[in-house]
């Protein structure tokens, strides 16, 4: 496939003569091929403008639609992940494997959502039958169902160059919602992205959608990104990256003359929790699971824990000493850009000049590669340095000696809304332990028992998002089928003729959803 | 019962040292009975830390405590109903027939969000069992419920004085949800929420739960709620009230370090649309029931038909000539307060200065007393002057002719997201205005097909809210179990022990909830 380095405005694309910028190979710094032009401010107001044309037909297409878009994207992705994976991995200096098990995740995704608006999972129909008999009122029929929101700007995450970018899970959410799209490609795989983003354009016209449905813009800075959150008819926003950044999208959407939801995911640090017991049994299997948790990737997971809370004793020392061997021999990485580099080894060198932290293990950086680290430290220290509970993005965590649960659990109250929490202890220990369970809940949007909390299941129980400032929402999630819900809201139908309500709301139940009848569940008609 | 005019800590009251106002009268201006002392900045932080306080315990409750709660509430409001209403008669003039209804009406809903607790509805539980054979990695167990998103703080509605304030449906549903409330009480009716306040104090009390459960707090300027809606320990906020009322909390609340949701009903102009068959089936019907729904209680509901688009005709002609005859039959009525009159008459003389706007129908107000009146214009009028479709609050409204339906759609697509949009039609008039109806859809949160929006049925499926500017927040409603999950956020346990899950997500299903298993919804057991 030719890289032409132009947005995509619906089925137009942009023209030449705008700004431009280059893909960088990110194992070397050197300029791949193809230059990319950035939309221009009227660009951005067209693909605005396309996509609130769309939204009236794409709306109303039925679920079985919308799922047969979201399966034909799939497909084409799938069909061309060779040539996907293989710019994927110049852009980002991911593994050839880890990129192949991307693209499966991000193609598993977008046919589990589109099962879900085949079902009628997320249209939510609940139904409160009439009685025009009542006293001293009639009652009305009421039937309400969950509809689009409009048009959804999404930016994609340089760390997921598939399953969180152009064709990720906010596009896959917002798709099968029934809300048209306009993706910010991001700027460290605009190959990729453009790659993707054709494969989807395809998909739309094949479908015979209107063109508005979807539009991919590029822009190597800020400035597209703030014309479509301040666009009118732009109804709300999917972002996966930094704190900075989804605050700085946040304040733009709430100072809007009609604010607008933005579902920022901004990681965490992912604390881990391990007690005696645990330690005591099987320290050096957790060493291991530990180590991989926090290098694989390079560390460059929003789900790396980065702080590790033991209690301490013999078994925390065992710990220690294996997971510092285990880091001393892992080999430096590559890292997504230069930027995130520098931003690591800014973060290293910060935790190395804290007193009272001392660097277990820390292997070297060599040109251009970041070398992971091992920090230990105190309860003490830990909470007298707030900073050492900030995010550092990359192969680095911290493991904070607790003298007691008690002080463990005290530490665990002290700390920001996070995307996971994960404890290990033996089954009498976790049964004593409820109340930090209750705390751990209290502070994440997902709670593991054992594990680790890289590998985000795609599923429609998990809940990949948490209080802020985890995510800008954490009444949402970004993974899995509950995150169609950020994209629709309500409609109640009052008193319609049964032959002019949709489908998803007539009485007989021609679709065989699942729904709330008179405030109770009645099974779909497939089960 | 001796109204001590004290903001309630928790099981504290304040002291009387403080910034006073009083009650008044709003038949006739004159104070009523209580001193009302506003709450102290150190007040406002003591009500919120106690709330945080108590979010670990009350969160912990399960589904048929915290029911047990909402009954209590509603018991003691229906055992001590003269006093309140007499109260809020004084206060707000409204009728006693209508307060009697507003009570029950308050009392339904408390018991409707109790049921929904103790069901399980709002728990949304959500099941995929685990594999652990799949490769390449295991699948894990995953398990999702809804937990409380922290303390709520809520403030009520001047014109609802029972259902929409202090015991009202943010109360009401914040509490179902498992959140302590803090309430800024309405300074039109101080003394029924001080009553109803302390009702609910007992209620608290007697059930056992922690102080923090439920505070109220007194103020008749905006320093007690900056300080709400701006205290860390908040974690959302439920108002309902004018656009910049509302828009102003919404700001505070984006300016946080941690933003928060607002949830404001901030109202709409609730348009209506008559086409020519319905009007020239019935043009007399319909002028008899939208002058109840224009002047019952005097106009002073936020779902109030303010604007009627009529088929230009010889019904249309029929439905203008009986309005205005019931309208200038009506009696001046007494606004809710002073203010509200005076915002009224603004609104009335704004609409009578437009050119090519008629009034066709006026009753003059006496002293205190409000008139209604009805305004004709066409639609070229209407579309040249944007204010004609902002909300008046009180007993107007504004018939727009059109020549078309085409004509009517149009306007219909330039309005402002709306709580209701309202369509009377022949049954083969509606089949062949299918677009119609659509683009009402993408206006409002409920679409009625017959009657008139005012009266807000309490029900699983009815959804109080739309697009902005209705609504802060169009993917939520103010009324109906729907309520509950505005303060609800859901986690995700990852492998856990079955012994050590939540009662709501045990394999067993203790409880009988409904829920999603492995995608598939199972009935609740006692269905």
């Amino acid at each position: 496939m030719t890289l032409e380095g132009l947005s995509h405005f619906g089925a137009a694309r942009g023209v030449a003569a705008s700004r431009t910028f280059v893909a960088v190979n990110a194992s070397d710094g050197s300029p791949l091929p193809g230059v990319f032009h950035a939309a221009s401010l009227p660009e951005v107001e067209q693909a605005a403008r396309l996509a609130g044309e769309a939204l009236a037909d794409y709306s109303r297409r039925s679920g079985s639609e919308r799922g047969a878009l979201l399966r034909a994207i799939a497909a084409r992705l799938e069909a061309n992940a060779a040539v996907i994976t293989a710019r994927a991995g110049l852009e980002s200096a991911l593994a050839p494997a880890r990129l192949e098990g991307e693209l499966g995740r991000t193609c598993f995704q977008l046919r589990l959502y589109a099962a879900a608006a085949e079902s009628g999972l997320a249209a939510g129909v609940r139904i409160d039958h009439g009685d025009p008999a009542r006293k001293p009122l009639p009652k009305p029929d009421l039937r309400a169902m969950q509809v689009p929101l409009g048009p959804v700007a999404v930016f994609g995450a340089s760390n997921f160059p598939l399953a969180f970018s152009v064709a990720g899970g906010d596009t896959a959410s917002a798709l099968a919602a029934g809300c048209p799209v306009v993706v910010k490609a991001h700027p460290a795989h605009p190959g990729t992205s453009e790659i993707v983003g054709k494969l989807i354009r395809e998909a739309v016209a094949e479908r015979g959608l209107p063109e508005g449905v979807f539009s991919l813009l590029f822009d190597d800075g800020h400035e597209v990104g703030a014309a479509l959150v301040t666009n009118p008819r732009i109804k709300a926003v999917g972002f996966t990256g930094s704190l900075a950044g989804g605050r700085a999208l946040m304040d733009l959407a709430a100072r809007r003359a009609d604010p607008i939801p933005v579902y920022a995911e901004m990681g965490s640090v992912n604390p881990i929790f391990l007690l005696g017991g645990a330690l005591a049994d099987q320290a050096e299997t957790l060493a291991t699971g530990l180590h991989a948790s926090v290098t694989n990737g390079v560390g460059q997971f929003c789900t790396k824990p980065g702080l590790v809370f033991v209690e301490a004793g013999e078994g925390a020392e065992r710990l220690i000493a294996k997971l510092a061997a285990l880091i001393e021999g892992t080999a430096a990485g590559t890292m997504l850009t230069a930027g995130m580099r520098s931003s690591y080894l800014r973060g290293v060198a910060g935790i190395t000049g804290v007193a009272g932290v001392e660097r277990r293990a820390a292997v070297a950086e060599t040109a251009g590669r970041a070398g992971a680290a091992l920090f230990v430290t105190d309860v003490a220290t830990f909470r007298a340095h707030p900073e050492l509970a900030h995010e550092v993005f990359g192969p680095t965590t911290l493991i904070v000696r607790c003298s007691s649960v008690a002080e463990m659990a005290a530490a665990a109250m002290g700390l920001e809304g996070q995307l996971t929490a994960t404890l290990h202890a033996r089954p009498d220990e976790l049964a004593a332990r409820r109340n930090l369970v209750d705390t751990l809940v209290g502070k994440a949007g997902r709670v593991l028992f054992g594990g680790f909390p890289t590998g985000v299941e795609v599923a429609h129980a998990m809940v990949h998002g948490g209080p802020w400032p985890a995510s800008s929402d954490g009444r949402s999630t970004s993974v899995g089928t509950m995150a169609l819900q950020r994209f629709l809201r309500p409609v109640c139908y009052q008193n319609f003729p049964d032959a002019a309500l949709p489908s998803e709301l007539r009485e007989e139940n021609p679709l065989g959803l699942a729904r709330l009848v008179d405030g109770r569940w009645q099974a779909a008609k497939s089960d």
